[in-house]
């Protein structure tokens, strides 16, 4: 994390209303105004065409005026900054943090004088801005009632949306509209079992947005730390969206204490949709790392003790006793089900396996007492962390771990009951340093504890951040599945190698799964604000395998599952598979042996959300390129430039890709390995089935 | 704890409805029955008099048919226990735990089958009887909605209540009929500041009743360890009180899991006032120690830096700075205010005092940083536990305190930021284990952090019980302020010496204050949980003495003040005053230097609530008697009977009386000592001023 070059430069110019400053390149205009009522505003252009029109903004508190009208433009300063910094792991060596940046100061007057500011950093692709609240004598603690932000779109865009939800991301994007937005849910969303959703009119961010014209549009948020998650309503009259925070328990938005900000709102915008990929303005609007040794901070594959719980085969639960109360149970007198997955003979197979195909870590969920009762009882007192079933000897996989030089990944699901949590984590913690455990996966299912507090409100986001703080204190990388979707907190925690945050692969063993787009929007929506521990990697794709009858499964074709392992980017990827599933496809297996998890650079070739995403991506420090390509539902060929590899001798390439007959419904399993030979320049044609992908290793 | 006797005889008989079940005595008669829609109830008999008529019980879940109608009687037992057992402390050496149960099995028959219990329990003095969910097949969790418990009163009774609220108790009482009950609050109560008034017809329990014919009713609780809190409704057509219990942030009332019960609902009921003071019914209901190794719990008498900061002579705060945000805050920056009480000079000041004068804890509150802005703004990270002000020397201290054999008693104000104490509390105690402190006095002042929940409801009373349950494992005695009211959990918990949960002597000095009959009443309802914190001793009576033209005064004579010290049973007392003003009464302040915080027997000897008490009580393990006699607004004349003294050798007692031109408003600090000599069969008058009373030590 070190900066490579910072270089400031300042240009102060004071100017009162109706004034714009373009983006470094020119490419965008923003313009800040004040409504005659006092209230401010922007609108932003992408050359000549509109992003958002006239916008309002606003901060409404409980205890006070707030920040909304009646406010005085006391001052509006621009400036340019330019940096570059290098991530301690990511998609590219280095970043560069170019924008000019306009603070308006603003007075309001009605009661006790009180000021904020609003700060707008204009990148070329996109902005971000964010009301800031200094110390101040008539402003110390005060209470978000609720966020006047408005995005004033220009017209009737295309959007790719999840309904609106204070507990839950793990729905299908659907494409629509705005006007045909229809986020009330319903059936079509039964298989998500909390959740709690807003609105006919509400959608989540990351909002994916694409004009008439041809002009893409990603509305998000970046350094959600101490405040609610962002939601937006759409006005179909107007397209106007505007903000939609999470409530906390008695309806209260955020409860706020100078100096404080509220998280950027962000807006970037391109006319190709592979810049919106390439975007770093998330990051760049986040915090530099806390941390300051990180060489503990490990990329990596990881197997575990998880999918076969998922399609059936085994079970988190160790006996089926349906009533639990940990303190005291004697788990001696239990009659075990049989069906355990996080057996100490399992977790030894899995070690074995990991350490004969080079994975670092292996993740055992189940190995804990508490998972009889789990779910659903809005239990407090669920896991301690601590405790292992009988039939997981911890201490003895950790020494046969080390010894074959693999690591335990410790799992810690919470139920959802974050006070327990909070209560036991230092322990946790403790019993993971003391076992050699240095990542943990966290699990958040359920309804949350404190009761009437949502997932994605200001208080678990503190949650969340906190557990980060913590774990970084005891140098151990975290995973968080079911948290408030992330917003580029990793550059701050790189310790925090990834999030669940969205509809995982997961959903495709038990329910309707994915549909083939799936995962060609996901990186125009929640990847933005980080990586996503998707779980890729499915190979046998129908679950008829395991359960006959069984009508669920994969909604994708066995190469695709391949290339989600470079189009989905994270630094924590998971062979999701069965070992044994690994073991009958030892050929295309063979690509997650070599796939990196860590990159000197990205390529994004060629995407459009809801269609098709090509990325190549270099390994870091390593003559190494890797490119995966996915289509949706439709079959397609794509023909791209290989002008990023490496002069000079040409590169072996190893090419995963669908068999002729295959298809993700009728025959998904059917791929091919092929070896060619490429060089700079020349060009790549995939052609991809139905649902499907293909992957290439060109090394040197 | 060891139990003396135990003995247990079972006498069972089913029986199916309408039968009644007698007190050992016979005293009481308890009837049990079934209503043709399938409601259980009970009426109770004392004598000829009825306590209450018919009186309705159940229990509504929000997940399912619950236990209130339609259920079918399937069995009724009926058994004696008979037991003796020695608490760890407290008013009488030798505890008779003596009562015949009856215990009905209810099934469900509307859902899925399901049995509960109720469990009565009839003591000569009163019942207690409770629901009770055993572990089965189709009942494993559920959610309390609501509890239909009703106690049919047979009249207009004398109530002496405070008003039903969620999180305070903190009222004077009021003495009406309980037809012109008026809960709904105003202005009335506006020294409360963090209060939740239910309605007009609602109030708290413990309700202490006076009938017509004389005849002393108590309604309370025993044994409040995972449920909320327990008010009651009046009806005012027919006198039936019915359970308002605390609701969750959501609105539920309880988060249950079989096998588990409800608390003991409880009417102790005498002809005698005094019997009401002197039951044992409540501790009898709650459970035997969980602490085995007792000798480090000690009763004991203590001084603090605290009554200053009441009078306006010092602050909590160092500073006055009005915004502290604790990680990183740096306050060898700040100014300090100069007012700052709790200073390494002014502590080792207060442990020279009460290693001269025998006190064994040093109480330091404002130690600790935070309380710049500590209150009022709901915030969560209000104080860390472990940091103390600059100039508080905690090292330097805990060494100069264990050379003068004083123990510091530690304070933890959580600001009612009950998630961020859990957060501390480990670290907080290791640091009180590391510096020597064995004694912790906590705060929950203001509104509840998990935001929704309220101090009274059921998450909040797990978070009490948790913390006196960490305590007792790291060794730590606990007094807890602001938390719920105490329902003999002192009992299971020994190391919880006591608790504030009422209105306590501090509100003297800076409102209103206690109006002169409080002290008759407390006993009589607050006390009957357990031992009140109330901090008697205040010897400077007017605060004008401070603050000049100040109207505020505690409404107590100086005497009255000594015999609070008998009067107000706790195991830890404080002398709540400065140590200068002991200095200018040091023949008043012999008493509290002699007086005796643990007892081997205790006599009531005249008590009327809202009128007088005159208890007398032996000091454990010595030949030593002490008197207190209190009386309300009224000046009063009290002849007692000193039978109890033993036989033999007379004894000298000292007493201290108010002077005869004494008043509680005119003349408060105007006392008397005497010497004199007693023995037993002699008697004994008080003459008491307004507002005034006795206190007598008879030693030989």
């Amino acid at each position: 994390m070190k900066k490579l070059i910072l270089a400031l430069t300042f240009i102060s110019v004071s100017f009162l209303s109706g004034e714009s400053i373009k983006s470094p390149s020119g490419a965008l205009t923003l313009k800040f105004f004040m409504t005659p009522s006092g209230q401010p505003g922007y609108s932003l252009t992408h050359g000549e065409q509109p992003v958002t029109g006239k916008s309002v903004l606003g901060v409404l508190f409980n205890d006070g005026p707030g920040f909304h009208t009646g406010l005085k433009l006391i001052s509006a300063d621009t400036s340019t900054h330019y940096e570059e910094w290098n991530p301690v792991w990511g998609e590219v060596k280095t970043i560069v943090n170019h924008y000019r940046e306009l603070r308006v100061k603003l007075e309001q007057t009605k009661d006790k004088p009180a000021y904020c500011f609003i700060t707008f950093r204009v990148f070329d692709d996109g902005i971000g801005f964010r009301y800031e609240f200094p110390v101040q004598d008539n402003l110390q603690y005060f209470t978000v009632k609720d966020e006047l932000t408005t995005f004033n779109l220009s017209g009737n865009h295309k959007a790719f949306w999840i309904p609106g939800d204070f507990d839950s991301n793990e729905y299908p994007y659907k494409t629509t509209r705005l006007s045909d937005i229809d986020a009330s849910g319903g059936s079509d969303f039964f298989e998500i079992s909390t959740k709690s959703i807003v609105g006919k009119n509400v959608v989540q961010t990351p909002l994916m947005l694409k004009t008439e014209e041809g002009l893409y549009i990603n509305i998000f948020e970046a350094a959600l730390k101490d405040y609610p998650a962002m939601n937006v309503s759409v006005n179909k009259d107007n397209y106007e969206l505007r903000a939609v925070l999470v409530p906390d328990a008695v309806g209260n938005k955020a409860y706020l204490q100078t100096p404080c900000s509220t998280p950027w709102r962000t807006i970037i915008v391109s006319d190709k949709a592979e810049e919106i990929l390439s975007s770093k303005l998330i990051l760049n609007l986040n915090e530099p790392s806390i941390i300051k040794e990180t060489d503990w901070i490990k990329p990596q594959k990881y197997i575990g003790i998880w999918w076969e719980m998922h399609v059936g085969k085994a079970s988190w639960n160790y006996s089926d006793v349906r009533n639990v109360k940990l303190a005291g149970f004697d788990w001696s007198k239990v009659q075990p089900n049989g069906k355990h997955g996080a057996t100490t003979e399992r977790t030894k197979y899995y070690i074995d396996f990991a350490a004969k195909h080079g994975f670092a870590g292996v993740l055992v969920e189940g190995w804990n007492v508490g998972w009889e009762d789990w779910f659903g009882n809005w239990k407090e007192d669920v896991f301690d962390f601590v405790t292992p079933y009988p039939d997981f000897n911890v201490k003895g996989l950790s020494e046969y771990a080390k010894a074959k030089g693999v690591k335990l990944i410790m799992h810690h699901e919470t139920s959802a009951s974050a006070t327990n949590y909070e209560r036991w984590i230092d322990s946790a913690f403790r019993f993971m340093n003391y076992y050699g455990y240095d990542a943990v996966k966290t699990g958040y299912v359920g309804r949350i504890i404190p009761r009437g507090e949502h997932h994605d409100g200001q208080w678990m986001v503190r949650h969340y951040v906190r557990v980060a703080e913590k774990a970084a204190a005891h140098k151990i990388m975290l995973n968080a599945h079911e948290p408030v979707r992330p917003t580029g907190l990793h550059r701050t925690y790189p310790n925090w190698l990834a999030c669940e945050a969205a509809r995982g692969n997961e959903f495709n063993a038990w329910s309707r799964g994915n549909p083939p787009e799936h995962e060609t929007i996901l990186p125009f929506t929640r990847l933005m604000g980080g990586p996503m521990d998707y779980t890729p990697g499915i190979f046998q794709i129908k679950m008829d395998y395991y359960t006959p009858g069984s009508k669920f499964q994969v909604h994708t074709t066995l190469a695709k599952q391949l290339a989600l392992y470079i189009t989905m980017y994270s630094p924590l990827q998971m062979a999701a598979d069965i070992p044994e599933n690994y073991d009958r496809f030892p050929d295309a297996f063979q690509f997650i042996k070599d796939v990196a998890v860590d990159w000197d650079d990205t390529k994004i070739l060629a995407a459009e959300p809801g269609d098709y995403i090509v990325i190549a991506r270099k390994t870091k420090g390593k003559d190494e390129w890797f490119i995966g390509a996915i289509t949706d539902e439709n079959s397609r060929e794509i023909t791209v430039d290989l002008s990023f590899l490496g002069k000079g001798a040409p590169y072996n390439a190893e090419i995963y890709k669908d068999g002729e007959d295959a298809s993700w419904d009728d025959n998904p399993m059917s791929y091919k390995v092929e070896k060619a030979v490429y060089k700079t320049g020349d060009k790549i044609t995939f052609r991809m089935a139905k649902g499907g992908g293909a992957a290439v290793r060109f090394s040197r």
